[in-house]
């Protein structure tokens, strides 16, 4: 059997490595168009902000050791241009321009997703740069090293653009952002997402949300960004506004394209044809909450998905029951995390939301170094669920996620939610751990 | 209607002060006898362990609130030492040994536990204390400021001779550490309580698993702990050897008494006699995982029992689904969580427990600051149920078992648990949460 991967990072590879561990004498062919594999996209702006690690480190394994130890027929620098459903053919051109031909048996395309860059003037400046793969993350450090940046501005607000913030405030750089929309993080409740513009102020950042971006234009020897009644000097702009799949070689195939152009795909992972499955940041994925598709592009995910495609590729029926969108970051001192819906999301779905926000604390009472921790919960009045949970705080907030997270997989009500035994130590919580307490008073509203 | 409640810690005072809120005109009479109520029992290690912090710090709200604000009649230093169930009366002594009586219509036994104290020589002396009750630890912390204690023994191994262990250190002192059982933690596998070993080594602690205590003796101006071949001097010695019911008044009564001696309850909390509830350390509850009666004295249960309690004696049924027994502690820079099932209790409650142990880390790939993570993890081979989870680290264990403690409550298979979307993001976790890589590798051995 002839199994054919496009793209060689998370997705991509997990499916190939965990191909080889279950069939020895597969070929397994990865055609990826850079020249990296298998990386750590997520931990780049924290390698950004340290010029003393090298952007290699996030390199979790060489492709030599693919090629060498597993066998795995990986083409690097080999960008595939076109599926032929009919003939089961990829094709494309390697790094010298020479034309690549390779038949499959099964497919699976992992080709991930690209960061948006407008269709405006001056986006392609050599110091306007993205943020999604590792060359990119390579070319931003070397630039900031050749470079004296004192100046840097970011194009968004979204959790890449928040990390950078961290990452180049790290490295002493004045940092502005500029975003469109006049609310940070719209998906939290303003009580919350201004923790998070205060934050972000008192570390240095300055925040200019409801400001359009018209172009970047050379300015003195820097660039100039350019919105309505605002312009911003910048050394380096980074543009984080967000990604979008890499399906065009998916729906040129006639592939179902479903959520935000994502590849639909099925439980199993497997697409509109039954030979070819998507998995990772390209394809769409089912929401357990609402059982609805979505398109959340987030790294377990894509892990995991490989990994199912290749049992089902091997012959071991694997199905994914779907993402909660749990997510979290660090902002500074600020942990930030979500699962589940929104209110709003949930009002979209045919639920009924209620919604209630708390304060409580990381410590126990009269514990030394509490400090406050905001939960934001949303049930169901019609059916009870649990529909969601957002969080924020100085410590206990990134693992804390977890628990509302498994409930959502479980379908539990908030009451359910409300009896769970969950830990309790004075240095790591109140009595009542915060989740309890939202839940507790959630019900009250139900 | 006449509410009384026997205990003004956790279960008491979180019954009367709920049960006043639900009703108004009730009479709700709580009967101490100590002169302390509603404090952070589990606080006190950290306070002992600071001397500039007062143990008053640790009362959550003082008496004369619930009696001013909330008109329940509390009586401190008021001992019950009788229930008449026949003519549904109280009695006892106030401070002055003036008899006490007080008539029911529902009663609540919330008389806690107390330490076990060997029958042995010298464990009456003065400077040999249990930690129990706030009292316990107002005279610890008043007889370190009033002696020079540079020598202190602890004799037991569980969490408080733990935190105590941590707690003293923290003051300087010099802290050997003795019991009978050979093995540090029992629960734990031996490749994980050596680490908790370590860390308490590596801190100053000396551990003496493995001798049992025979006699305490004053020798020279402080005390020798004796054991058969081993002499501990000491100025302090802390007798944290486990605590019992307080169920003796109920066992007198007639009430039907169960694990451990603990009061038997129901899911709404009832005792064998139908007006009469018990709550709090005093009480059992149903194991969520085994389904089976189970005695595991802690804070959040006794909370939430009171809770209960004044819900359906206010005619609010309410009932409670049980305990995962899920525990956390803090071993100077070590996190020790646990949930659910040990293997060998999984296996005297007909389980088939298949177990497993793994090393992850506590962040990303190349993150800086990334130390290990160990999980063991149990599950039943028949059902396919998860059944328990322990963990130790430095970081990221604390909040991390919530996960899996709501987990064993919707009764997840491990294949269900290990398909669940945990929070990922580098400074917090692997792409694969410690959780998940213990579920996928437990799966592959069921």
């Amino acid at each position: 059997m002839q199994f054919v991967i496009i793209g060689a990072d998370a997705a991509g590879m997990s499916a190939a490595s965990r191909a080889r561990r279950s069939m020895a004498d597969m070929e397994i062919t990865v055609l990826e168009k850079t020249g990296d594999v298998s990386y750590s996209a997520c931990g780049m702006p924290y390698n950004i902000g340290d010029q003393n690690r090298k952007i290699e480190e996030l390199v979790v394994r060489q492709a030599q050791v693919f090629r060498d130890k597993q066998g795995i027929n990986l083409l690097t620098g080999h960008c595939v241009d076109h599926i032929d459903i009919a003939s089961k053919t990829v094709s494309g051109t390697d790094t010298t321009g020479a034309a690549v031909s390779v038949a499959y048996d099964k497919l699976l395309i992992a080709t991930g997703a690209s960061p948006i860059i407008p269709d405006l003037p001056g986006f392609d400046l050599p110091a306007v740069m993205p943020l999604k793969i590792l060359d990119h993350g390579r070319r931003i450090k070397a630039f900031i090293k050749k470079h004296s940046v004192r100046k840097a501005v970011i194009i968004g607000m979204g959790y890449i653009a928040l990390e950078m913030c961290e990452a180049l405030r790290e490295l002493g750089m004045e940092v502005n952002m500029v975003k469109p929309r006049p609310i940070l993080l719209p998906w939290m409740p303003v009580e919350m997402s201004d923790i998070v513009r205060k934050e972000l102020t008192n570390r240095g950042a300055a925040l200019f949300a409801g400001h359009t971006v018209q172009k970047i234009e050379p300015y003195k020897s820097h660039l100039k960004v350019v919105c309505k009644d605002l312009d911003l000097e910048a050394d380096l702009v980074i543009v984080a506004i967000g990604v979008t799949p890499n399906s065009q070689i998916a729906g040129d195939a006639g592939l179902t394209l479903g959520t935000a152009k994502s590849i639909t795909v099925d439980r199993t992972l497997q697409t509109s044809n039954p030979h070819i499955f998507a998995a990772g940041d390209c394809a769409d994925a089912f929401h357990i909450v609402s059982n609805q598709k979505t398109w959340i592009p987030l790294a377990l995910r894509a892990n995991r998905a490989g990994w199912a495609v290749a049992d089902n590729v091997c012959g071991k029926p694997s199905r994914l029951d779907g993402i909660a969108g749990t997510a979290v970051f660090k902002v500074f001192d600020l942990q930030v995390a979500r699962t589940g819906l929104t209110a709003s999301e949930a009002s979209k779905c045919d639920f009924t939301p209620v919604e209630i926000l708390v304060t409580t604390r990381s410590r126990a009472h009269a514990h030394p170094g509490n400090t406050p921790i905001k939960v934001h919960m949303v049930g169901d009045r019609s059916s009870g669920r649990l529909l969601g949970v957002q969080m924020l705080g100085c410590e206990g907030v990134a693992h804390r996620i977890n628990g509302p997270a498994v409930a959502l997989h479980a379908k539990m009500t908030v009451e359910q939610f409300s009896q769970t035994d969950l830990a309790y130590a004075p240095p790591f919580g109140p009595t009542w751990d915060p989740m309890l307490t939202a839940a507790n008073q959630l019900l009250k509203k139900m």
